[in-house]
């Protein structure tokens, strides 16, 4: 299963692939998707559809999973936010992929193992999960973060055994 | 010119279709998507796509103009309403389609003639101004209205002569 995981931005969105086989993940490419300055709304939203487009193109994930964005102190950063999410949520619904939603306390939970993480304990652990010889660029590596949360919560039963330190072999709890 | 104006909402999303010529305009068709109650946000914004594409392909406009929506006093829906309007205007780029935006304010001033309008006098200039035998439902008012703006702002010297009760006849103004 190759699972696209999504951190939209009004500027800049975030995007990081990786492929799940059982508990086991590995990292296949990440990277930001950045509207033109000064560019129109429409514009704005041209971009992020050509974008997500292309990713969806050259990677052919199976399932998207796209952050929740936070309401902002600014209601008119709120609203510019929402409507990058909506034409990044159009995207994918276009390129017909299922789509799950994770907020940022699920994200930082299943990454980091803790709600509050900062940005470079999240970026620190997303390296470390999947094994990176450098730290990704930040929106990247929220995005993969994501992917993460989808990988932990689609786990099922394994995976929910696994977060209590448990796992089955030949149909037995070790 | 054929021109579709969409009043974009997070539950019900208003469209109205007007042709121009000159200084004429004339209805074609208007009416409301509805995104089902209960569904969740992809599923909603599904149904935009779906409900947008359907009315470009029936009625083929040239043009979309959209209306620039208002940050509510509740931020989880100020982002719910971005979201929806951020899909619309990806339907409408996916479909090709030049997109105009404007306040209600100038959409107000444009139809009634006072930016602080309230929806009755609104709904009320539209049919009016477009000859209609009955009165429009709200949204699909709201989206007739919007169009309508787009006319006016879009008649060049001559809409703004006849903004000031002037015209241009044989080259002479009168």
């Amino acid at each position: 299963m190759r699972v696209l995981g999504i951190d939209p931005g009004s500027r800049v969105t975030g995007f990081g692939i990786i492929d799940l086989a059982g508990q086991a993940h590995s990292y296949v490419a990440s990277g930001c998707i950045k509207t033109p300055p000064g560019a129109t709304l429409p514009e704005r939203v041209k971009a992020l559809l050509d974008g997500i487009a292309q990713v969806v193109d050259t990677y052919r994930p199976q399932l998207a999973a796209v952050e929740i964005v936070f309401v902002n102190v600014n209601p008119q950063s709120t609203l510019m936010l929402g409507q990058a999410r909506g034409a990044v949520l159009a995207a994918l619904v276009s390129a017909g992929l299922p789509i799950a939603e994770y907020t940022a306390l699920q994200v930082k939970q299943a990454v980091v193992g803790n709600g509050h993480a900062d940005k470079d304990q999240v970026s620190h652990m997303v390296q470390r999960l999947l094994r990176l010889s450098g730290t990704p660029q930040s929106d990247a590596a929220d995005a993969l973060a994501v992917a993460l949360a989808h990988a932990q919560h689609s786990g099922g039963i394994a995976g929910r055994l696994q977060q209590h330190g448990l796992s089955i072999r030949r149909g037995r709890l070790s």
